[in-house]
């Protein structure tokens, strides 16, 4: 059983202004929107544009988000980066605040380094850290990252920092790697990094997902995960697993970023920062159409 | 013919102190070594960890080297990075600082990006810096970055942007690539990545390399580059690529660090930021035997 957070969360999309800088009343009423469906928030994922953001960027919106009264148990920001300071400075801060956990990249510019460099460098940012009230889980997003968490370095990490390094999002859409680590590993929470997994994971003990679509449908995911026991458990999760699908048709972070657009009514929202870029009109109307199918799924805001 | 910068550059190793923070006044003997040497100072580059390095550490160490009256028209620095205002914010920087030029990576963390991105996010940096003074070359450096600059991006940089972007360090180590590039662009300095294209690359038209190695042995290497047209270039070309060839047996980065370490006599020289490791003592003691054959490139200091 997960001892630490669980459930659903979102890598919760980042909107930007005319001038492409962080849009915070935006971002803030996403956040609260997400929380009302029963959503956690990693802010700073992924699918948060979050590595297209400067540290300085990331460090404002988590205090905006905290002086805003965002729930920091619930909130679980991705803190990992390339350079030890950056990532240990923001580390600190989401603890300070109280932050549930925080989602740690391991460093991603060098490619094939050594396990011995992974674990020197998540060390050292727990011990600059140096609260017992850290709560570290890992980010394996091999196909982008291009540094994957290896199994040997987990174990290594949960010999050394137990109740420190709490768990995993495993986002390497590689199912047999998730259910190898729940296998495995004692006292460490693995989420799937996405729902289309999400009755398997729990059902072989895992914590949950983090998951691009929660920004989207985050009550359908939530009715998965806390319905998991009942009898209809796998239908909910083929209707979650079509939309996932839907979605999946079109480069996933402008979708979601166009979806969003399109049930707040909103048009900015769909704004990216470079290098990603807007979902072209076509597709955004191929978008629109494909999610009618879904209405259930996606309540208007 | 170069139009910008020329020559032979050193992405400068970067010095670590006892708290791994950098150590300025090891850098800034390192640097002042390297220009008395006719290498000009590619600092935060791949060999200098920089992207190891806060954004705020390679802001700090740029004021102290130019403040330290190192030559900016020798002297480009590494400004590419994943997040926009960051890598505008440096590249400013460096233009008011007058340095020769900047070498920009792509945004590194997504993965498959379209060149309509990368040719976004380039074009917002030059246009938040506005300075017709910025002198941007590209830095393909695909096995690392694992984001390729394709012919297609550089065409349409240079029909926008002619007389700010112009050249490219070719890191690929495709020789192929960098000849295909001299022969099909104009006005652009072509930088092979390793000393052993030097002469090669040269001989089409290209404006000179930025190589890790030239951190070690940049007179030679400078002495390839002036000698190009004499009767026995060929076999100055031979002997620097027999150096680079020794070292290329160890890991680049921490062998760099090593050989440093020891023609200063300075142990401390050794220290790598996480994810990078220091080389074991035994390779060290490898590193240092294999160097004794080569003792004519590298003088003590």
């Amino acid at each position: 059983m997960p001892h630490g957070m669980e459930g659903v969360l979102a890598p919760v999309a980042t909107p930007f202004g005319a001038t492409l800088e962080p849009d915070e009343d935006r971002w803030l009423a996403h956040c609260r929107w997400l929380l009302s469906q029963g959503c956690g928030l990693a802010i700073f994922g992924t699918n948060s544009e979050a590595n297209s953001l400067s540290f300085a960027e990331r460090s404002r919106l988590l205090d905006v988000a905290m002086a805003a009264g965002i729930d920091p148990a619930r909130t679980m920001p991705g803190t990992g980066g390339c350079a030890l300071p950056e990532a240990a400075a923001l580390t600190a801060q989401a603890v300070a605040h109280g932050c549930g956990g925080v989602l740690m990249l391991p460093p991603f510019y060098y490619k094939g380094v050594s396990e011995d460099g992974l674990f020197a460098f998540y060390s050292e940012v727990i011990q600059r850290v140096g609260d017992g009230r850290l709560n570290v889980y890992l980010y394996h997003i091999p196909q982008v990252s291009g540094v994957p968490i290896g199994h040997g370095l987990i174990e290594r990490l949960l010999r050394e920092y137990s109740g420190t390094v709490v768990g995993i999002k495993d986002s390497s859409g590689d199912q047999g790697n998730t259910q190898a680590m729940l296998e495995r590993f004692d006292a460490f929470d693995v989420f799937c990094g996405s729902e289309t997994f999400l009755l398997d994971t729990l059902r072989h003990g895992g914590a949950g997902c983090i998951s691009a679509t929660a920004n989207l449908n985050p009550a359908a995911i939530v009715d998965v995960f806390r319905n998991r026991d009942a009898p209809d458990a796998d239908e909910r999760q083929q209707r979650v697993t079509a939309f996932r699908r839907t979605v999946e048709r079109f480069p996933m972070i402008p979708a979601l970023k166009a979806a969003i657009a399109m049930t707040t009514g909103d048009p900015s929202w769909s704004r990216m920062r470079p290098p990603l870029r807007e979902l072209p009109p076509e597709a955004f109307e191929a978008l629109a159409a494909a999610l009618e199918e879904h209405s259930f799924a996606m309540p208007d805001r």
